[in-house]
């Protein structure tokens, strides 16, 4: 167990729970990325745990069922020394008829100090958190994604990434000003998109969303009213990418199909799919971004996907256990 | 890693296994209590952990899902420094054709130094008990809840819930002693229910069932036969109601309208429902037990639940953890 | 917390992926069969635990479900200190259309250092390790049982089983050089069989395969190719067990019945089902392994399964703790 580096302790928390991006001021930005670097240095060592979260209950409520995110998750509480305790759909009391508040009271009762919740409507990981504040409870909740809402964690790895392309020494937000990023693909249905849309925004770069008409409504525009030219949707490819510093692509989820927004898959690549020949209008050391899982073929090429020199997949992977810790560990020790 | 309490230590335990309350004496359910306090301290520590069982494992073979339960055992667990396993079904070799005590003696082969079960058939968790002394195995069986049968530490952490609202400072079975406790619902399908009588008439209380008729067979009497004028059953809620200090309620499960034995929730709320009109006629200080998962609205109603002056759900939940920390810790070290 | 017993440092090791036994040599099966004793002698104290894996990441990529096989390699990776992610199907990326081969990146960009990895389809673990090390990634790749192709971990827990009963201080491989041993069963389809005829012919142990020829086609015979003599086919079972030192029964699974591979089970167990009277022909302290789930009455008969004297089933779990602890242990320290 190697003790904690010291520039861990240093930047001041005071939020208790992580549900939106919305308001996150550039103070809060630059102590995520800064702790997260502490942390991705932690996770270098051969001994990769802290003894941060020692005795702490870190409950996942994953209502919505996830695989990578919930790993994620668990591995960052492991590497605080933190307990877990998993709480997963199907074999739930939610099927009995309880409550989802009494589902997360019950876990708050067994001794829970942060929750993790991600579920498929918008507005409970925000609900719970009023009932912890309510009850006096101390407790922190981090949205680990509900509905169509946000997922902020997502959202902070894929900008410790970006600035760690940009700067590996000294990740900082200010560093994305005046880049131009292009956030590709199913918008409409994207929690990640608009998560990353505050926090790109609130760095001061250029927002580029691309997208057939029924995945990009034009009331996306409110989310650029702060920001006067910072926000452009574009309802084809082309403009979006000239000049791109970053692509972000998004997961297209097969139903959509079903639910007649577009014609089919391979319509949809024709058109929106990231292929290498597209990337060239691109600036030249351009890079790709996707949350994961990818359809291959489809949002993006499979060759780019597997190019180092363009592909960023892998490193948002492992940001998201450094940033993650991150994030426990303000919420975990922000108040004491 | 605190170190444990020295109280911890002190009392006797030759109880190898935890199947049924029936026979348990007065000094085991003081020595729980007491054993359930001194962690109880713990878990109200910074760093929640003791080494008790460090490097022993416990094993949950919950061949009836559950979600609540089993997070409780295994923080519990956790909290002793044991590893944990977990036998869940759907993923398991029981749809291959293995008998439930192949499994058992597989996870005994393993290295499992006490196992904790939950069957929906009665008689498993002794079943499996027996086995493991047949074979000298040295190897602790607790019942999570066995069918119609028992649910020993639900009912433990029932006890330890009302002896500390009683005497917090020294939580003992004999404060109960002609205290009137009602337990109200589906007690012919509860085996918290069961659990709870034989506590319950141990510690001297008097114990009031009340149920539609269809749910509290007459059969029920022959619980309190030794204890003459301690069980009366009703068949309406009123007189089970009156002057009670305690009013346990019971889960409801959906599933009796389609037997045949309700007419409908709305009816059975209208009967059996607990809310705060009804609690007029019981003792002033009155309190609310429910072992959960909560129908709101049927069983009790919603702001009763919610009423910190009223329920004691929350801190039956809490105790949980405390009472299971302390069977584990009673049963794993009582030998040595 | 003990200390690693000096012993197990000792032995070389330079395999990093662990697919088949096809070509392990005898220096390699010492090796682990040494080790694994050395862990069941730390299997054996109060405290079972050593530091040797601490901070690194094991990942059970289980995309076939299975729960004593992940039990006995999550124990195993947790008396070594490892931390430990499980993927299950089910809830994965993989139903959302991700490549087997994006899953495993992802926990390898999550951190991880070894994948265990169990496939119905032959070939995967193979493919992932290739992957891995055309990334240079150091990760090492352990087939938990890979389609028809080979479960190494189940044959060479069985391997040190028959060691530990011919030689319970130091089990060899050469050991079993001309005993007889026959595989009983449905060998088709059986990657327990295939690992095994590897191991066994390597000893020089005598290998004798009886099953119906539905069930075991002459194309076995290839495997003995470069032993003469050494794997003898039958297609009935008596000259299989005549003289046999140990007996491997092998798990027959229900849906053979509807592939019209057998006429049925009560026929299947009348030819070839191992009884008392059976195993008389055998030598006399033959010894009986069923690499479990057991079908009792159908591949043997339920009192050969209890019969201390007779079955060595319970040990074979027993040694795949200790067999598997080695190969992670060797696996995640041999390149250090």
């Amino acid at each position: 167990m190697t003790s904690i580096p010291s520039a861990i302790a240093t930047p001041p928390w005071t939020r208790r729970h992580v549900i939106s991006l919305a308001d996150f001021t550039s103070a809060e930005y630059n102590t995520i990325l800064q702790t997260a670097l502490s942390f991705q240095e932690v996770l270098s060592r051969r001994t990769k745990k802290v003894p941060a979260l020692q005795g702490q209950v870190i409950t996942n409520l994953f209502f919505e069922p996830s695989t990578r995110t919930r790993s994620s998750f668990e591995l960052a509480a492991k590497r605080l020394s933190a307990d877990t305790l998993n709480f997963a759909p199907g074999n739930s009391s939610l099927t009995k008829g309880e409550t989802i508040l009494d589902t997360a009271k019950t876990y708050l009762a067994m001794g829970t100090n942060l929750m993790v919740i991600r579920h498929r409507q918008a507005g409970v990981p925000s609900m719970i958190a009023q009932e912890m504040d309510r009850l006096n409870t101390g407790v922190g909740v981090l949205n680990a994604g509900d509905g169509l809402h946000e997922h902020p964690s997502q959202a902070l790895l894929d900008l410790f990434t970006l600035c760690m392309t940009l700067n590996p020494e000294e990740p900082r937000l200010e560093l994305l000003d005046s880049h131009k990023i292009a956030i590709v693909g199913d918008i409409l249905h994207s929690r990640v998109a608009r998560s990353n849309i505050w926090s790109l925004l609130a760095s001061g770069a250029e927002v580029h969303l691309a997208a057939p008409s029924t995945l990009l409504p034009t009331l996306f525009e409110v989310y650029g009213r702060d920001r006067p030219g910072k926000l452009v949707l574009h309802h084809e490819l082309t403009p979006a990418l000239e000049n791109a510093d970053f692509v972000m692509t998004l997961r297209l989820q097969q139903e959509r199909m079903t639910q007649n927004l577009l014609p089919s898959l391979r319509e949809y690549h024709r058109q929106f799919g990231i292929t290498r020949d597209r990337l060239h209008i691109c600036k030249p050391q351009v890079k790709l971004l996707h949350p994961g899982p990818t359809n291959r073929g489809v949002e993006v090429t499979s060759d780019l996907m597997d190019d180092p020199e363009i592909s960023l997949v892998s490193r948002q992977v492992t940001s998201g256990v450094a940033v993650r810790m991150a994030l426990l560990y303000l919420m975990g020790t922000g108040e004491e």
